[in-house]
């Protein structure tokens, strides 16, 4: 049985071809908002891709892509769980499906964490896929490490922050955490790095920590984006619709956008 | 020695008066800024306070206090170690300082949160407190039951929470969670209600949530305040500083102490 879980596990990750991690230190910096819309904005760029929302404590994937209490579908032959089909080529599967799904009950019995992460591929069936895009929990913790573990591979990881001293601290610690477990840096995204007036159109710094830049430039880190602190995020989100599509034409949209074609061309490289 | 330790817990405990837990749904909603707020409001209107920092996963009170690295000073007669006490009646406690301290193996050892909590009153020695507020974990999990199970009374919890629709799920369940254990909920402070421009003056919902009003109609719950994304807190928070002392003058601290001067009445009613 075991040894049929872990072929499993194997199988469904030699269907994957590249692997992302999205990190943070701390949570409210809009991590899962970020890996949400890398996963569509590589889709717009005709990849097929998997999200899947390791963020066992506070998942928020299957809000943010509409899927709330949307039964997970059966595949025809292994009769196993699939993850949610959202787009023809984006394929979501969050824990919070799970626990709505009937095999909850299975999936939550491994008290261990590590047991639960490995699930994820064992217990479901994935399509073949170009980008398998990990929202992981917070934080530096058992989680992230069992996430490496799990995928054996990892392309790289993108750490997202807001511009706060507070927030620089666990960023320093996402840093050193991928430094030590040899996983990439693909960059840092600075969410909320500004908003915007709609009344003046004058731009204020709301959160004002300025030492990212210090880190930046010893640890030669690429700063993949700055992005405004724009209402329309909180709209989207709240609908659970993707930012980069429904608010596509915006300047900020557009520099998320370009982060995920230089994840895309530094992955691909 | 286990008997020891149990005595000393409850010696401690019988020493606080009153208890509050600050609890949000997800993390980044400004749940440890208030928990700093609201204990050096009530030592403004003259408590003598104790703040403890159970958010093992993510503490971030020794650096709103400013205690970042300081090591904690040893009981005279005891010899273990007790909070720092950051003003003459204000005394913290973080997870953070017991790391830094020469006792993090022996409070790390037990590797179930619950003994790790009890630790909290156990290893220390605490001064006698009208008030003690303690920062949990976000969400409803086994540390914030441990935090409920480890203080026995609990005066009240107050929750905070950002005006998004996505965070209103996770209040929901706060609210849920302090029903169960009979905890009762002295109100919910909304953070990041608005934001006003600086150079317009003009007001901007940057969340738009608008569902958190039917919750508290429902519950009959108190919403204790409704505070500005003023960028006044987070350079407060990056400096280690106490928003509602060093910017008491704004229209927000004074809403922020309103809604502490409200939590006193009842605690005290």
């Amino acid at each position: 049985m075991e040894d049929n879980k872990d072929l499993q596990t194997k199988t469904n990750l030699d269907r994957i071809t590249h692997r992302i991690m999205v990190m943070s230190g701390k949570g409210g910096v809009g991590k899962s908002f970020i890996a949400v819309n890398l996963a569509y904005g590589l889709a717009l760029q005709g990849k097929t891709v998997g999200l899947l929302d390791a963020d066992i404590h506070g998942p928020s994937i299957a809000k943010l892509t509409g899927i709330e209490g949307v039964p997970l579908p059966e595949h025809q032959q292994s009769g196993k769980p699939m993850p949610i089909m959202v787009l023809n080529n984006i394929h979501v599967l969050s824990v919070a499906s799970m626990l709505s799904s009937e095999n909850s009950a299975l999936i939550w019995r491994g008290p261990l964490k590590m047991a639960l992460i490995k699930q994820f591929f064992s217990d479901f069936e994935w399509p073949p896929l170009d980008y398998l895009i990990v929202d992981c929990p917070p934080g530096t913790g058992d989680e992230p490490l069992s996430v490496i573990q799990t995928l054996g591979k990892v392309d790289g990881a993108v750490i997202v922050t807001t511009p706060q001293d507070l927030a620089l601290i666990d960023v320093r610690k996402s840093v050193s955490f991928a430094e030590q477990l040899k996983v990439p840096i693909l960059g840092i995204i600075e969410n909320m790095k500004y908003f915007v007036c709609p009344h003046c159109g004058e731009q204020t710094a709301i959160f004002q920590g300025n030492k990212l830049e210090v880190l930046i430039f010893e640890k030669s880190i690429d700063l993949l984006a700055e992005l405004e602190l724009d209402p329309n995020i909180g709209i989207a989100s709240d609908k659970g619709r993707p930012y980069i599509y429904d608010f596509g034409k915006t300047t900020n949209a557009e520099i998320l956008q370009s982060a995920v074609d230089r994840i895309l061309a530094k992955v691909e490289s």
